[in-house]
C-alpha cells in the first residue's frame, strides 16, 4: 500500500507558503522527503520504479498540523467520566494515544502537538509511531503542563476522590504530574529551576507551563459564576522556566486564562500561547493585543461554530463560556488585526460513553472530538472572518514555524519531509474539501487511511463480555 | 495432576455428619463420587489403575461450603472504589469471578453460594467451571437480590454518579439489576409476581430477595449515626415472592437488616437468612430468636474477630457497627441457643488498590477478603463460644442442607460428589489446621491448588504499561 | 374592628352542605357560633347592639379548610435552603408559624391542618392563636410524621450535614423528630407501640404516620431517575399504630408514596391519606381505587395547574414528577370516580430567598406558596374535571368530616363555629372569586385581614442591618 | 463606673518601650490621655476631684493590641458551620462584632486590627464603639482582603452552595467582597487600580490584599494532601495596589501563603504580613528571612501551643499543618533571628455549636477563640523561645508601630491615649499574669470588664424558643 518513491502529476498545488500555483504541478517524493516540485512536463521523472498518482482535478496541500491536542482525552478529566476512563484503560494508555493519533491521521492531520498528557505513555506511543511499528500522526509532546496537578487534583477533578481509592488516585496523579505538578507553585525560585532543568532531560519535544490556573470547578459546581483565575508562578519564576527551556534548546509554550497571564506570556516572547483568547471573559486590553501582533507571539484559538455555541448557550454552564461572549470578541479582534493565529483544538479521543450523553447537534459540532475538531475550527474561524488562505497556513506552516519545525514540516518545499494531502476539492473555496480526502502521504508513504484506526481501544462498543464467542449457546 | 479413581488410606475422617471416626479410614472415590468408605483394611480396593494417597497422620473433612459470597466484590460497591473497579474489568467480569472462585477453591472452599452478583457474568463463569474449562469452586448463584438497585443506585453508591458518565452508570445498574431492581418495591403485587416468575426462568440456582433495605449511605456520610432500615416489600408481596420461588422448586433466601424484617423471614420459613444478626443495632426479640430455632430457619452470621473488631472500633463509622455492639450480642445469643447457623462472609475478590489503604491488622483479620474469610469466621465464632464440630458442620453439611443440596454435597458419604480436604492437622483441635491443606479434591479430582489462580485479573500489580517489554530500551 | 354579635343580610349563601340557597339569606352570628340562618325578612333580628353587614350581591361560603399544610415550610427542607431557614429562625419558629397562619387566614383559610412540623413550636403557635393573643388560622397539628427523620436526616436533606455543625444538625433533628423519628422503623412492634402511646399524650390533634418513605434524594441527585419507595413499617406495626391512635380517640392520617402503601392505608381505613395520587409514577390499580371510593377513605390531592406543570416539565427533575405524568392520571381517575377528595397543598411560608430563584411563572402558579396554594388547587382540579361544588366541599365540609371536626366546622349551620368568607363573586361560577374576599369571619369575629401578617418574620426584606436607623449618617 | 481623671500610684510599670521602671510609679490620666508619669511622690497630683487607684503590688502594662482578628469568625467560614452562622446573625452582624470586641476588651485587648470582615457591619460597630454607644475594644478595620472572594466562593466554602439558596449565597458574597473580590485577579492592571482607588475612599483604616490564595478546600476534602498555593496578583498589579494605598496614606498589609508570595511582600516593604510563617510547608529561604529582618517588615505569627499541636496532629488534616511542621520551624528561625514579630491570632467569636464539637483540650488551647487567643499565643511563642519582654512588645508597641499608630497607642507615655491594664502579677515572670486582670483602662476610663459582654448575641445558649416565658404553663 506504500511505496518508496512517488510522483504526483497534474495537481493544483497549495504548497503552504501562501502561494497558489497557477498551473498543474508535479511533485516528486523520494526517501520520505520532497525531491522536486515543478510545473507539469517541465522536467523528467528522475527515477524508475516509481509509483505515480494522477492528480488531475485534485488539490494538494501540506499535511495538516494541530498545535494543541490531548491524545488521552483531557477534556473529560475536567469533569465527570475521568475515573472510569483512566481505570478502564490503565496499562494501555499508549494504545489509547495511538488510536487517537490514527484518528487524527485519518482526518488529515499528519502531525500533532500534544500539549498535555501522561508523559511516559505519550513517549511510548511517539516512539512506536516514529519507528513505524504502528500507524499514526507524528507526535510531538510536552508531557505535563509544568505547575499543574494531575487528573484528581484541584486542577482537574478533585471531586472524584471521595468515591475513589486513594491508591489509584495518587498513582494517576503521579503519572500525569511527572514530577512537575502543582507543588512547584509553592517552591522557591531556585528549587523550581532545578526541577525544570531535570524535566527538560526527559525527552520532551517542547515545554509547556501554566502561567495561570485551570479555572476548574468540579461537576457539582458547573453552574457557578465566573471565577477569577490565579497565577501559578511569579514573574521571577516564569523567567526562570523560560530561561531553562531556551538553554535546553526547546520551544516553550504557555497555558494562560487571564489577560494578565497573557500579557506575561507576550512579555516573555514564548513560542506559542494555548487558547490565548480565553481570559476569564475579560476583554484583552488593546495594548496587549498590539504587543502580541507586533512581537508575533503565536496564539492558538479554540473557537466554536455558531451552531455549537448556540447549543452550549442553551445548556449554560462553564462550557458555554469557553468560546463564547468576550472570548469570541477577543478572537474576532485578533483575526481583524491579522494576528499570529494557530489552529488547535484541545481535542482527544473522547469516550463513547460520554459522547452518548450529547445531543446530535453537539456531536457534530463539538470541537473536542478528534478527527472533526479541525473541520469545525475552519468553519468557526471562517464565521468570525478569517480568510481561507490564512486558515490553511494557521493549520500547516505557522504551527511548524511557532514550534521551530519549519526546516522539516509545514510546507511542500524541496527537502522537507513529505507530508501532504490530496483533496478532491479546493479547500480555499469550500471548507468541506478538507474532509474529502483522496490520499494521505506521510513521510513520503501513502497512508491506508481507510483502515484506521487499526485497533479500537477507546471507540469499540461495550457489552458485558468482551468476547462474544463465550456468550451464546 | 488429576486422576479418575482415587483412594485415600489411613486417614482420620471427620465426615461432616457430626461423627468422628475412631479408627483410620479408607475412602474410595470413583467417577467423581464417593464409591466407598471403610475402616482401613476392612475391604479390598475395588479397582485397578487407581491413584492412592497415604492419609496417615492427616485429617479428612468435606470440602468447605461458603453460604454467602460475592465473587465480584460487593463490599467495595457500597463505598469508594466501585467506579474504578467496574470500569477496569468491564467486559471481563466473568474472569474476575473465575479468579475469585479459584482463590476460594485454593483455600478449601469447594462450593460457594454467590448471593449477589451480575447475573450473566456469574452464569458464564459457573458454566465454564462446571464444564471444566477453567478451575474454580463450584458456584451456585442468585444473580441480583430481588428488590435491590444496582451499584450506582441508592442501594449502593449513588454518590458516584456526579463524577461518572450516565451511560456507564446506567449500563452497570441495568446489568446488575437484571430486571428485578429497586423499582419492584413501587409496583403492585401482581406485577411483582409476573416479574419474579420471569426471573425464575433465568437459570438461577436460588432466589434471594430483600425484605429490608441496604442501609447504605455513601462515602461522605459514613460517620453519620444509625439510620432506621426500611422494608422493601410488604408482607403481601413477600408471600408472593416466596410462593413463586417454591413453585419453581428453588430455595429462597433473604436479605434483612432489622428485627422486623427478620421476623418476617422466619414467618415465611425461608431456606436461609443472610447476616441474620444485623438488625440495626436492635436486640433480636427473644420470641423471634426462639421462633428461628424452633422452626430451624438457617441464619448466616458474619462475625468479626476480636482483633478486627478492635481495629474497626478505633476507626469508627458504619463498618464498626456491622458486626459489633448489639449485633455481636445477637450472635452470641444465637450460638448459646444452639441456633441454626451457617458460615458465610460476603467476601469477594477485593481490588488491591483498596487493600493498599488498609492497615496490616485489617488486612489479616478482614472478613471480606476471600480465601482468608472463612478462617477468620472460625476464629471469630470460636471467640463467641461456638463449638469446633458445630462450626465445621456450619461450613459444610448445614449449608448444603439449607440450600437443598444435601443429596450431593456437604458430607463424605457414599454416593455424594467427592469434594474433600486432606488437612495436615486436626481442625477440631486447632483452627489453624483449616489453613494447612495437603490436598484438595473436588468432583473426585485432585486440584492443583498451588497453581491457583491460573490467571490474575484483579490481583496483578499495576504499572503504567501492561506490557513491560514495551517500556525498556 | 370586631364585634360580638353579627348579622349578614341579603347574601347568596353556599353553606357547604352541598345546597345552594335560592333566595337572599340572613346569617346571625352570636358568641362565636352561628345563631340562626333564614331567608331574608323571615325572622326578626334576635338582639340589639348588633353589627350588621349588607350582604347583597355577595356570596357567603364557609371558611376554607386546608387539610395539609406545613406552616414551617417543609418543602424547602427537602432540598437546598433548609440550613439557612432553620438557623435564621431558630428560637422563633413559633413566630414563623404564626406568620404563616396569618397568611393563610388572610387568604380565606380559617382552619389549617398542619401535618408535619416541629411539635413544640407549632403547639405554642396554636395556643397563642387559640387564646386570641395573635391572629391566625385555626391550627390543628400532628407534630412529626411518625417514622420520619428530621430535616437533616436521610428523609430530608442529609447532604446538608457536611457543611453544618453537628450540634445544630442534631438539635434540629431532635426537635422535629419529637421522639418518633426514623429510628422507629428499626424497632420491634411492642416498642413502637409504647413510643406511639407516649407520643399520643403530647397534645397533638391527630396522628400522622409514614407507611412508605419520603423518596428524597438531596440536591445533587435531583436529576436521577425514579427511585422505588420503601415501606417504613410492616403491616403488623401499621396496625399497632392505628390501634393506639383510635384508642386515644384521635384521627389518623398517612404519608404514602406507592401503590402498595396506599393499599395498606385503605385496608386500615385511616381517616385521610395525604398526596394519595403520588405513587412513584405507577398507576393506582383499579381495585385499589375502587376500594378507596367504596370505603370512602379520604385522599388529599396535590395537583399542578397546566401552566405550572409545563414550567416544571421544562426544568425536569423530581418536582416535575411530583404532580405530573401518571400521578396526574391517578388524580383524573379519582375525580372521574367521584372519589373522596380533600383540598391540601403541603404549602408553607417559603423563604423569599428561595422564591427569588423562581421564574415569574413558577411564582404565580407554584402550589407550595401559602396563600396562593388553594387558588392554584382550584384551578388545577378544575382543569382535570372536578366540579365547582365538589371542589368547594373538598375545601370545607369534607376536610372537617375526614378529621372528625364536622360538629364544629366545615359548614354554615346553626350551632357551628362561625367561620365564613364573604366573597365579591360567585366561586361556583368563577374560581377567581375565591381570591376576591370582602370579609373574613373567624370564630364569629371579623378579621382585619388587610393588616395581616401583623409581624413579618419570614417575609420581610433583608439587608445587612436589621435596623436601618443605625446605618445612615 | 468610669471617671474623667484618674491616678494610679505605687505600681510596677512596664511601659511598653522596652524599659522596666525600677521603682514604684505614679500614672496620671486626664481627658483620656496620659497626663504624666513619675516615680511615686516625685510630683503633686495635678488636679482635684480625681479617682485614685492604689497600684501597690500590681503591674501596669499598655493595653494589649491584637494585630489580626476577624471579629465575625472567619475561621468558621473556611469549613463547616458557615451557612448557619451567617444566616443566624444576618442583619445583626454588627452586634456579633460588638460582642466580639467586648470579649476582646474583657481579656485586656484594648485595640484590635480586624483584617477581614464584612465591611459595612464592621464599620458600624467601629463607629458605635468609638462614639461610646457600646463598649468594646477599639477597632481598626480593612473590610475585605483585596482579591479574595466571599464566604461562599472558592476562597472559603464553595461546597456550601449546593444546599443553599443562591440568593443568600450571592448576597453574602457581595457583602463580604465589598467590590474587591476574587474577580480582581482576572482584570487588567489599570482596572484593578481604579477599583482599589475607589475602595480606599470607603473609610477603611488600612488595606489588606492577597498576594497568594487561601489554600482552602471545603469540608469533604480536608484530608487531601498539601495543595500548592497560587498567586492572586502579578507583581505588576501588586505594585499598583501598594502604590495606591501609600498615596491614600494608609498602611498596607498582606495575606501570603507561600515563600514566593512572602518574598514579594518583603520586596514591596509592606507594613505587616499576616501569618508570615505559613508557607505551604516549605521552609522560608534563608535569604528571604534575612531580607525580612533587615528591612524590618513586620510579620504576624500564629503559633500553636505544644499541647494544642499535639491534639491537632492526632486528628490530622489541614489544621494540623497550619502551625505545625515546617511552619513551626519557620517561626522558631524567625524568633532566633530576632525578627520583627507581631502578636495576632485570626481569632473571632466562634459559634458555640462549633465549640461543642471540640474536645476539652482543644477548647482550652485553641488559638482561634477570642479572649483566650493571646494567652495561648504567649505560651506558644514562649515554648518556641521568644523572650517575655519581646512578646509584650509584640503585643503592644510593635503592632502600633507596624500600623502607624505609635503616636497614639502602644506604650504608656505622656500624651498618648490612656489604654492600660493593671495586672495582679508580673507578666514578664509568669504568663498567667496576663489573664489575672485587676483593672482595664481604655481611653482613660475604667472598663467594667466583669459586665462584658453586655449583650450575648453569639454566645447565648439555644433553645427552641428564644423567650422562655412563652413556653411554660
Amino acid at each position: 500500500m506504500t511505496t518508496a518513491s512517488l510522483i504526483i502529476t497534474g495537481c493544483n498545488l497549495i504548497d503552504g507558503t501562501g502561494a497558489f500555483a497557477d498551473r498543474p504541478m508535479t511533485i516528486w517524493i523520494d526517501k520520505g522527503r520532497f525531491g522536486g516540485i515543478w510545473p507539469d512536463g517541465q522536467r523528467e521523472v528522475p527515477v524508475k520504479d516509481i509509483r505515480a498518482i494522477d492528480g488531475r482535478g485534485k488539490h494538494v496541500i501540506p499535511g495538516l498540523i494541530n498545535s494543541n491536542v490531548h491524545l488521552l482525552d483531557g477534556i473529560m478529566m475536567m469533569g465527570h467520566g475521568g475515573v472510569e476512563y483512566l481505570a478502564r484503560f490503565e496499562g494501555r494508555y499508549h494504545e489509547v494515544i495511538e488510536e487517537a493519533a490514527q484518528i487524527a491521521l485519518k482526518a488529515g492531520m499528519t502531525t500533532v502537538f500534544d500539549t498535555w498528557n501522561a508523559l511516559e505513555p505519550v513517549k511510548l506511543a511517539r516512539k512506536r509511531i516514529n519507528e513505524g511499528r504502528v500507524a499514526g500522526a507524528r507526535i510531538f509532546c510536552a508531557g505535563n503542563i509544568v505547575g499543574m496537578g494531575g487528573p484528581f487534583s484541584g486542577d482537574f477533578c478533585l471531586e472524584c476522590r471521595p468515591t475513589m481509592s486513594k491508591t489509584f488516585a495518587d498513582r494517576s496523579d503521579k503519572l500525569f504530574e511527572a514530577g512537575v505538578g502543582r507543588r512547584l507553585s509553592a517552591l522557591p525560585p531556585e528549587e523550581v529551576r532545578a526541577i525544570v532543568r531535570d524535566y527538560l532531560t526527559k525527552e520532551i519535544d517542547f515545554l509547556k507551563f501554566a502561567i495561570s490556573d485551570h479555572i476548574v470547578i468540579g461537576p457539582s459546581y458547573q453552574s457557578l459564576g465566573p471565577i477569577g483565575p490565579y497565577l501559578t508562578f511569579s514573574e521571577r519564576v516564569q523567567r526562570i522556566i523560560v530561561e531553562e527551556t531556551r538553554r535546553a534548546g526547546l520551544p516553550v509554550v504557555t497555558h494562560t486564562t487571564s489577560v494578565e497571564s497573557l500579557q506575561s506570556a507576550i512579555d516573555l516572547e514564548v513560542d506559542a500561547m494555548m487558547h490565548c483568547t480565553i481570559t476569564g471573559q475579560v476583554p484583552i486590553p488593546q495594548s496587549t493585543l498590539e504587543d502580541m501582533v507586533r512581537k508575533c507571539v503565536w496564539g492558538e484559538i479554540q473557537p466554536s461554530t455558531e451552531k455549537y455555541q448556540k447549543a452550549l448557550d442553551k445548556k449554560g454552564g462553564r462550557w458555554a463560556k469557553s468560546a463564547g461572549g468576550v472570548h469570541r470578541e477577543n478572537a474576532i479582534r485578533l483575526i481583524q488585526a491579522d494576528g499570529p493565529i494557530l489552529m488547535g483544538t484541545d481535542a482527544g479521543c473522547t469516550d463513547p460513553d460520554i459522547l452518548a450523553e450529547l445531543s446530535e447537534e453537539e456531536l457534530d459540532e463539538r470541537s473536542f472530538t478528534l478527527g472533526k475538531d479541525h473541520l469545525n475550527w475552519f468553519v468557526a474561524m471562517s464565521q468570525m472572518g478569517m480568510k481561507p488562505m490564512a486558515m490553511l497556513l494557521a493549520a500547516t506552516r505557522d504551527v511548524a514555524k511557532a514550534y521551530g519545525k519549519l526546516d522539516d514540516l509545514g510546507t511542500i518545499e524541496v527537502g522537507k519531509i513529505a507530508d501532504l494531502l490530496i483533496l478532491n476539492g479546493n479547500p480555499l473555496q469550500d471548507l468541506k474539501a478538507y474532509a474529502n480526502i483522496d490520499t494521505i502521504v506521510k513521510d513520503g508513504l501513502i497512508v491506508d487511511h481507510q483502515a484506521l484506526p487499526t485497533k479500537q481501544v477507546v471507540t469499540k462498543s461495550r457489552f458485558w463480555c468482551d468476547d462474544p464467542s463465550l456468550v451464546e449457546s
